[in-house]
């Protein structure tokens, strides 16, 4: 069975096409078009009700929420491809504390700069300049104990590459590439070894 | 080991606490007073790099982030108390799919309305009537999607109780006990039986 994935040119469900490649499942994309407000149809709805993205289909069994879909397929076919859970209980815990830290420290403040960096020039939209100081102050904040604590460990869980590490991938890629703000990470050592590290994994 | 528990008079460490009991974990608690600052102290920050709660000590072992810890202890005593993450690899899943909705979809907005509603009069600061008008029409509008959910299953991963339901009590009981707000959780069938439900567990 081929896992259908919905929304792949965007962040979040980047997140679970990456999975998938490091668990080696086959899957196909269906395309869903923010800007054309196709998220909020109700034949999307009826997937997903809130009207956000990811969703994936995997036969008659369809989820939604990125971090939840990676979960599932970690533990699903926890011995095929990259083991991404831990090896014991604690190092699973470990996992889950970065993931929950990515969903609420690190995302929030790189959406907003994206938003309001990128996206607001796009929609010919004033930038707001106050969110987007709050913002890279938070990043900064952030990656200061990020720094601290890949100066003890490979990874986030610890020696080990872990769903932790991968669940930054996109909002990582959006805050190096996209938004001029490489120096946040490249003014820490250890932050940047990492982010070298798991954006360049085959 | 008793499990050491910081700062349980507050939402999110209730969270913890609901899942040991519901896990018949024997626990103690430390307080950390936030009115105090104490949870930016530097000993406090030792334990949690951020400066929130909770965190908890296990012997040698510290975990923090309440959706990690309920879920590490949900899956370590797995054979004792209360199952709480499903059967099945696909239970699980959905146990996870709601446990993000409650983290993105249902916390934020009462969030925001504890702090309006119950925290600014405290500290003598104006509420934010925008943000309180916001947050009543979000809960509404998420509310609605639990009723069709709760409509075909009697707790919101399926038909069993699980972290999905536990992780909703702590801003559940602002929600409906605190902020005035039980009417838009009366108004709607399902979540009033469901709410009743998780609410009366021993």
């Amino acid at each position: 069975m081929v896992v259908k994935v919905y929304g792949p040119a965007y962040a979040s469900p980047k997140r679970v096409l990456v999975c998938l490649i490091e668990k080696q499942i086959e899957f196909e994309t269906v395309d869903v078009d923010h800007f054309k407000g196709e998220h909020k149809q109700p034949e999307f709805l009826k997937l997903q009700p809130f009207g956000v993205l990811p969703v994936i289909q995997d036969g008659d069994y369809t989820l939604y929420e990125s971090r939840a879909i990676i979960r599932y397929y970690a533990e699903k076919f926890r011995d095929q491809g990259t083991e991404l859970l831990g090896k014991t209980i604690e190092e699973r815990g470990l996992v889950e504390q970065w993931l929950e830290v990515e969903a609420h420290n690190f995302d929030p403040p790189i959406h907003n700069l994206v938003i309001n960096v990128l996206f607001s020039p796009i929609l010919g939209v004033p930038s707001d300049t106050k969110a987007v100081q709050e913002s890279d102050e938070k990043i900064a904040k952030v990656l200061d104990i990020y720094e601290e604590r890949l100066s003890k460990a490979k990874y986030l869980a610890g020696d080990f590459f872990s769903l932790a590490d991968l669940c930054h991938l996109p909002f990582g890629h959006y805050l190096v590439n996209q938004t001029g703000r490489g120096n946040l990470v490249r003014e820490r050592k250890h932050v940047s070894a990492w982010w070298d590290d798991i954006s360049n994994r085959p």
